[in-house]
């Protein structure tokens, strides 16, 4: 694995050829705008790629597909954007584990399991980072390239909120909002932080209503479990910026989110309100992310789980 | 009344001596923050000054006060800030009514009742137009300065999802990024959207369930009545950022939030999500506000209050 520049990466994709971008599974604003916006960049420089993913992009991110569509083809080069592991390529791993030439992330805890490497962990998103790519690239911003890149960047940092909001992600905003005035990106922030399904509303209430407190209220446990999503006719798919219900109460320090895709299977997500390294009690769980927003898998009854996170949680606060 | 310029205020700024600032009744970030900026930089200019309001500035916004006491004094010169009129500095209309030399402000409906006005319908904030004219100025920016200015460009722009999020409040909050790295920006955030105590969390849940849909679901209404936050043990003014939750149902076109401060008396407020304009229509029920966020005041029972919002808003969707 050798780690490049922004300067050697924005070299490197200039000579790509057939590339496939490869975007996590559960994919969010980051990763789907990462790739298409890469996908958008490759179009610019005439060079075939095509985005890939393990799950069908949720429909409120439609609109940073593109319209043409894509193509088949045998990729001679494998590209991977937002990726910080294998694991989380989903089945694609099979076809690509061990196959991706060029990992572009901000995870700290990338697994460096490219054959190149560039990662900026300052960077709020890999939005960001193609961001800077891009400038150096010399590429032609479009409306397309724009959205993806702002939804991408507003979405990691819960639009300018969290701490990973950096000078960087303001400024590319405002030269955005400059060259592209006529992007709504107040409808975009309304879809991606505001808007939510009737039934969605409902399993929040429902949430909400059940949240447990424990280490003296410095720490939140939120079930989202088969059984609520089912009674209110929704699938957990659909149940996007669970997130923040965590770390809504006063004085919060560990908001845990727990996540049921399918019966006895848990996706847990861990957001830290301050100085808490939830990345470091994720990696201790089998997963990782950033200090701040981490998340792992875990299998168990509800009685196992909780035990197994509050254990995990209980010396860092 | 005559109109200033930028660099006219900022002149005019220099001159004054002994000044009372004025910012409006049940206080916000905006007025909060330009009120106590503009103070800071009085002080940088050994210009005595002293900030006045109808109600109590709340707990969370204590961080950007002084820590030096105020001085009594008599003004020789009133400039009020965000206020956008006279009916706004509730009972400090006996003493300050007719006598504002300078206002400045954001609003497009200010009522142009002082002497000398300053205001940019287009800016984001009363903020955003006092880094404008501090910057002309050539003021020193201090910590004190820059919390004060953040806060209030952040709480009027939603955290920038808004379409009132210009790119100049973007390039401001960049530059103070880089200039205050020291500034915990995210846990202002956190204290301006997401920590809600819990009785404040039980009200929501209870205001959520409670919520009315009207015109197909184009149109919502919200009861905080003193009931429900008394049954959960917090006063009407401890529940803020209440007006976000109207706007959050797929499909809603105007966002309606009434609050009831005392048995009968209502205070609405209007949201937009796209293209209604919620100014005019708080304007004929005799307030006021921007295009996106606007509100009024009504006395009557709840039927009667609810009869004259829907008549009011129905022509517009």
């Amino acid at each position: 694995m050798k780690e490049l520049t922004i300067q050697e990466t924005a070299e490197m994709l200039q000579k790509l050829e057939d590339v496939h971008i490869l975007i996590h599974r559960t994919p969010d604003g980051d990763c789907i705008g990462s790739g298409y916006s890469l996908q958008a960049v490759f179009r610019q420089l005439g060079i075939r790629s095509k985005v890939l993913c393990d799950d069908p992009i949720p429909k409120r991110f439609h609109f940073l597909l593109p319209e043409e569509p894509e193509e088949d083809f045998e990729p001679k080069y494998v590209v991977s954007v937002d990726l910080a592991e294998e694991a989380l390529f989903g089945s694609l791993k099979e076809i690509y584990g061990g196959r991706v030439n060029l990992c572009i992330d901000h995870h700290i805890s990338n697994q460096k399991y490219s054959e190149y490497l560039m990662c900026e962990p300052d960077a709020s998103s890999a939005c960001e980072v193609l961001y800077k790519i891009y400038r150096v690239m010399g590429i032609k911003f479009t409306e397309q390239i724009a959205k993806c890149l702002y939804t991408g960047i507003a979405t990691d940092t819960g639009c300018f909120k969290y701490s990973c909001a950096t000078p960087e992600a303001h400024i590319f905003t405002a030269e955005m909002m400059r060259e592209f005035p006529n992007i709504r990106y107040d409808l975009i922030n309304r879809e991606m932080f505001t808007v939510k399904s009737r039934a969605q509303l409902q399993v929040e209430i429902e949430m909400f209503r059940n949240m447990e407190f424990y280490f003296n209220g410095k720490v939140t446990l939120v079930w989202a479990t088969l059984d609520i999503c089912e009674k209110n006719g929704i699938t957990i798919g659909e149940m996007e910026g669970l997130t923040t219900l965590s770390t809504q109460p006063e004085g919060v320090q560990v908001g845990i989110t727990v996540r049921e895709p399918k019966k006895g299977f848990y996706k847990i997500s861990m957001r830290s309100t301050d100085s808490v390294n939830v990345a470091e009690i994720c990696q201790r769980l089998g997963g990782g992310g950033h200090v701040k927003a981490a998340g792992c898998t875990i299998s168990g009854t509800t009685d196992e789980i909780r035990q197994t996170l509050l254990k995990a949680v209980e010396s860092a606060i």
